[in-house]
């Protein structure tokens, strides 16, 4: 297999991997949410964010999950998104208590409101995350 | 001296210690330019981001500056405060390519517009370290 | 009747058979709902959008829907009336295929949230049309 | 009790009046639903905005509250804070013709769909006040 | 002349006094800015904004400006009409006071960034009415 | 070679051949000020926005660049890539009477701010124009 072969596929594979260890079934439910409608931007969103963005060794999961809960809770107007991202953040490992602080800390750079949208869209995944697993602040690998 | 007097004493001294930590000349700056129109609101400035947010244990200066970074790029309406912070970044230890990942992952969820813009800060900002004092990649206490 | 009283006249009944055409039932529900909250902004939506700006010859309607698709999208806290204006879309002369790549090239401007939240409006809007009238890529004069 | 006591003490209870007299029912809500998530967080939203910004003298309370109706009508993204500040609006003597008309004006600066949003989150609350006390347009003191 | 005739005249002249009064020579320069590339757009400024809604009666200049400097101070992308309208502000009798108020108030709204960016703006119009005419704190009819 | 090889190469040469047609110089200006600080991002602007998403075949450049011109016009915060894509809807065949209705409509969906300053970024670009070319209403294939 030459280089360009294994590197096209890898974008797509590689992606995958990523979309499902950080986002879990969040990631999976938005991308079968595409099927009928653009099945072409569920292979976008695999390739670019996961397989290109996700992937790169710069910047660790955990400082990359931080950087998406602040921006999605600063814009305010991407509330199913920032669930996943919360969820993503602490499938990765980051703690509780990391995520609400990231989100109060967004009360100084969009404002008090922006903060407490997002700190409920982090209480309503939280409650999931109770009834579900109890895996609150163990740090995952 | 008593519980409270300290308490709120050391909000705003708290805060102007982590204000010149942090932002370094970039905060001081923007203090200065508060006195003839809103000393008061340089005060709130000290007290609140600095002596109340970036005081709290829960979270490390540099993810708080990942997080910050990420905001201000996303709302990509607040170049001077990004510069400041992609300053304060370098201060509390990141480095450039850590920047410029956190940069770079906002066209994923603020658009490439939004990264552009973010990435020409940054390169206005590591221009300005390279003529002062070549202190790039190395971590700070 | 003079000119202006012609003009004059012409700025709210052109509004409403542009609003007719364009918008459909979507248009009329929101004038609908302003009667007892504001039926002087009712007027207004009539007689600006769509008694000014719509009526104007030089784009034409399919193109004016193009821009507005975008531009809800992109700013990500209209989804009502990005769900009116997809109708409108198609009520034009778009076809659903041309609504979604709209859509899907907003993840580059705005970001991938973005464009998944438009996209998750459009495919209500469609799918409200096939329990509906069937009239899906055929265009309209 | 030293003059710093008395301040620090009061920055806290100065902001629960403003926050009771102000935002009522809504804005203890909104504390309670902190309690769990984000208790420091429900402490800064009462010493902050309320016990400094809100009690600063240089602008009266109806004032106040039409700069925050325009601001939040216009950033469109916060529409339970807004019905909180339109119940507020209704609280420091505002009519519901005023906040009807600050809202209208948001047409001309973020656009119409901003503004119909705002009216809509308005006659929500009004609904509710009509269900109520039936204390609409009385100036309070 | 009839009803209609005198009432599609007035809107222009109307929003051409409302214009001239409110936002004074900055509001001129905006529309002579425009005679080459969009004086259609012109137009619609003068009758919409001006003759439409600064004309109504049921809210008064002073409020409808500090509507006006919250909003574009919270949208944070507008710095040029925030300027006008800082000036607009000091024309229909507010003082300066009671405009860096407003704008602070943002930081609880729009966050820190928007709100310094707002002071920034007012900075340099009070500075040039400095220059100029040196009434800075007196109510104006 | 094999499929997925071409596949690969030809993201990048497609969206080199794309921008280079679509953006021209303002796109390759673009490219060359990321060299020094963020190459592979360089490198995504092309793959995906130009290689990805505007040669897809399900809708036309010129419909293409009303989208972004409406959508950066509407976003109010990134006026010099505005600026590119107002050059570039000239590029594809849009006229400039197009591309001032499309901005103008802006005004109802984002306000009278976003819309003068996408006028004002136009007027810019029109200017460079007559300057160079002098090929201002001629549709280009």
């Amino acid at each position: 297999m030459t280089h360009h072969q294994a590197e096209d596929e890898s974008r797509f594979e590689r992606g995958q991997k990523a979309l499902s260890r950080i986002d879990g079934k969040g990631g999976e439910k938005v991308v079968a949410s595409l099927a009928d409608i653009a099945p072409d931007f569920a292979r976008y969103l695999i390739e670019f964010p996961f397989g290109d963005i996700y992937c790169r060794p710069g910047l660790d999961l955990r400082s990359r999950e931080i950087a998406t809960i602040a921006a999605l809770t600063a814009l305010g107007n991407a509330a199913p998104q920032l669930k996943v991202h919360v969820e993503a953040g602490l499938n990765v490992g980051l703690t509780r208590t990391e995520i609400v602080e990231v989100i109060m800390q967004m009360a100084v750079y969009a404002g008090f409101p922006a903060a407490l949208n997002g700190l409920f869209a982090a209480k309503e995944v939280f409650a999931l995350h109770e009834e579900g697993s109890g895996t609150e602040d163990i740090a995952r690998s």
